[in-house]
């Protein structure tokens, strides 16, 4: 147990007059920021929020909200983020699992929150409450000064369900020294400067937003908050705020590098791209246009980013995730043996940013761990110095004629084709093979693109074994809020047979 | 229970490249560091130095020392770092109470160590080793790639005796907790930058010396490595290695200042100033010349500095040592109760970077905690804001006729006579007013100062109660390493009557 200032009393002691939070209708220092959280917290002791109390929020990207989320930390109650793009049933479900008694939610929510008032479990006794009625009461406070506030490391700060790529939704707990851990990472491998000012277009309900938050307060740097993501908004405002770091996902890069006559100033100097490998052809316009792209691979269970690739390596690491932050490791296992360099296996990562657990329909659930290690899920591989190459999930290997084949190679490639925006690839059964890739492609809009010319296009760039048995064009390619592919959806389109499907 | 990497087996696999010791014979990279660190373990496994065991270190600052200390990191031995300057009777006196069966040593300190060894207990069976006799193996080592050591942030790493500016020495226990805490808490207040450089001209036996060793590890940066202080050289390599970071103490920024011709570059960003309050002439002359003085308190027991004051504070907060660490608190205390701004009392720490307690030479020794507080003896006042002024010693405070009486007071105001290079203040009988204060100054070589032209000086400045019933006049006021006043020496010559003392 380690016991340490509550971080955002201490930042507003230590910088107070610093800018935390930025948007275009508002500019919160930390002393501002805490007021704020102070206020909530009062509101929410008053109407019995208890300490270690599950909290569920249904939020945008707003200033109220990352108070709020500042005002549970001081409750000792823990935040339950839920995902504003998931179907009622689904906010129902994770509701229900972290036996949440208390739902504040934004207003642009309240259609769902009436859904999802009828469909919780009545013994919850679930309270639905407006955003703004946590910041009704007005109070004077003390500013500046040392507080006496403390934070528990160990404690559970939220409970992030994940995304659900494939199967039911589990609750990712993940605890302060995880926030810290992650933050501390982070700071020793991108640096700080005075300066700094970082760019959320991310969601904060996803671990890529939350972390953010608790950056800016641990290093004392703005966010600039976005409630979305618009790609002509954020070259506006990387310039006018002189932004220096922004974290986005490859699809979210290629829209700002679509953005026509946009140019990236000299401030910027690092942005993290996350979500799954960034495809070639972006890196190389990326590159060409001087972004200072740090390519990153982490997880929810790993508090964000937790391996990443300066830009100085793009070039000689292609497609390597890059090596670990200083207190993560990795390793590469099968079959509970450690694989020597260049050899294929699972991913599992070991530190202090790795979440103890998760919390699932039947309470507190263990991790996949073993020996302490994290089981990712991810299959990848060291090279000689230690450099990560992510291949794809385990469960989205595609064994076919006793081959494995990587959905993601495929996707990369399919990717490379000038009329191909986004792909996905899933494996179907097949009597001959066992399993062989099935491909989804779309291409821009109005045009089609023969299954014939995208096969002799993957013909000339991968083996035999690895072509997709057929090519679907589709209106979208499904991803979920961090930027990766549903494969699981693509699957059930499969399974669907043609009906959701524009076929080739 | 916090496992984490082994902080130079990662920062050898995440940057093997960048430089990590810097003098003018080496160029050590991390990879370089940690392999002259592996090969000196595997003699000293070979010599049958055991993990938990003390080793004591009498060296200088030279790169093979910066691997010893690594090297024993990986042998979970706890270093006794011992301070060149002690006479062999201290020495002596340190090595018993450690208990520590291993002495390695420069042979530049072979004599004294012909005195450690006929003086130190026969049963201890201490070895004596010659630094470079521990690099004569040579072995192959693979370089690169993940290493499987781990560090227990919980273990012992260092015992460093406090100087015993009063009293006698007591061992503080310094863990790898202390240092990483320290390390992180200094990035979040300082920044980080790619091509940062640490300046190292304090002894590596001092805290301020080796916690700047685990920062140049944990931050990737080198170490510009100075084997004693010379302010010629020390300009000469700011320049030449684009220094960004110095420690040093009052007395050498004074010096640095005195270089004629010397000017400070744009790179340079820190100049950290420690072990003592920076009077207020030298602040004003360093600003004048536009050096980045960070001043700051910090004790061997807090793992070096973990109170700082920005020098855009320095004007505005004048004689403040500024705020605490980001994971640091402050109190004020007196007889139990926690003072309000303004008052005076002890001041109390708590924080991830405090030791966790001492050993003396009845084996391990509590430290003198209050709740989860480390008392450091020192007297101050935080202000409305939360900036520390530390008034002194609280065993150096003087009491005369019921009024309190700091020694630091009067000797900043000693220092900014013109002629005054430096003074200490002690305190001593007086049948009427109980205690009265007593003053020691160095003028400059050759020249005299008349004491009632002192007492005139101090007179316009002081209240009478604060006035020295004497002024003597020495040739050098004594100071430790980390550059505060022995004020215990003072005393002794006191009592040795005017035998020492070219009296005025």
């Amino acid at each position: 147990m380690t016991q340490v200032p509550h971080f955002l009393d201490q930042r507003a002691y230590l910088s107070p007059d610093r800018p935390a939070v930025l948007t275009d209708d508002t500019i919160w220092t930390f002393s501002d920021l805490r007021k704020m959280a102070l206020m909530a917290r009062d509101d929410l002791v008053h109407r019995g929020v208890k300490p270690g109390q599950t909290v569920s929020l249904l939020v945008g990207n707003r200033p109220l909200s990352m108070a709020l989320i500042h005002a549970l930390t001081y409750l000792r109650a823990v935040v339950v983020l839920l995902n504003t793009r998931l179907a009622p049933r689904e906010l129902v479900d994770q509701v229900n699992q972290a036996q949440s008694p208390w739902l504040f939610y934004d207003s642009q929510f309240s259609d769902r929150v009436t859904e999802i008032l009828s469909g919780v479990k009545a013994q919850l006794g679930l309270q639905a409450v407006v955003l703004e009625d946590l910041f009704a009461r007005s109070e004077a406070r003390r500013s500046g000064g040392p507080s006496r506030e403390s934070i528990d490391l160990d404690d559970d700060q939220a409970l992030i369900y994940t995304s659900g790529t494939t199967g039911r939704a589990k609750g990712v707990r993940l605890t302060y020294k995880n926030h810290w851990w992650s933050a501390v990472g982070s700071v020793l491998n991108l640096g700080l400067q005075e300066q700094d000012r970082w760019l959320l277009c991310l969601p904060v309900f996803h671990v890529s937003g939350l972390s953010v938050l608790f950056r800016s307060t641990i290093y004392g740097i703005p966010v600039v908050l976005h409630d979305h993501f618009d790609p002509e908004r954020v070259h506006r405002d990387l310039q006018r705020h002189r932004v220096t770091q922004i974290s986005v996902v490859a699809t979210q890069l290629e829209r700002m590098l679509d953005v026509p006559g946009a140019s990236y100033p000299g401030t910027l100097r690092v942005v993290l791209v996350g979500g799954g490998p960034v495809p070639g052809h972006l890196l190389d316009r990326a590159l060409k246009r001087g972004v200072p792209v740090y390519q990153t691979y982490g997880l929810t269970e790993t508090a964000s980013q937790v391996v990443t690739l300066s830009p100085e390596y793009i070039v000689s690491k292609r497609g390597s995730a890059g090596k670990p932050l200083f207190s993560a490791e990795l390793e590469i296992r099968q079959g509970g043996e450690v694989l020597p360099f260049d050899q294929v296996g699972e991913i599992l990562i070991r530190g202090p940013m790795v979440t103890p657990g998760y919390r699932a329909a039947a309470g507190v659930e263990g991790l996949p761990l073993d020996g302490g290690w994290l089981r990712t899920g991810d299959i990848g591989h060291l090279d000689e110095e230690g450099f990560l190459y992510v291949h794809d999930r385990l469960r989205d290997l595609i064994i076919s004629g006793g081959e494995n084949v990587y959905p993601a190679e495929i996707e990369a490639v399919l990717c490379e084709h000038p009329q191909v925006l986004d792909a996905g690839v899933v494996g179907t059964q097949d009597s001959e093979w066992g399993q062989v890739p099935v491909a989804f492609i779309q291409v821009e809009a109005e045009s089609q693109l023969a299954e014939a010319e995208v096969l002799a296009f993957l013909r000339e760039r991968l083996a035999a074994y690895k072509l997709p048995k057929m090519v679907y064009q589709v209106d979208e390619i499904p991803r979920n809020a961090g930027g990766k592919i549903l494969r699981r959806q693509l699957v059930q389109r499969l399974s669907a047979g043609s009906r959701d499907i524009d076929e080739d």
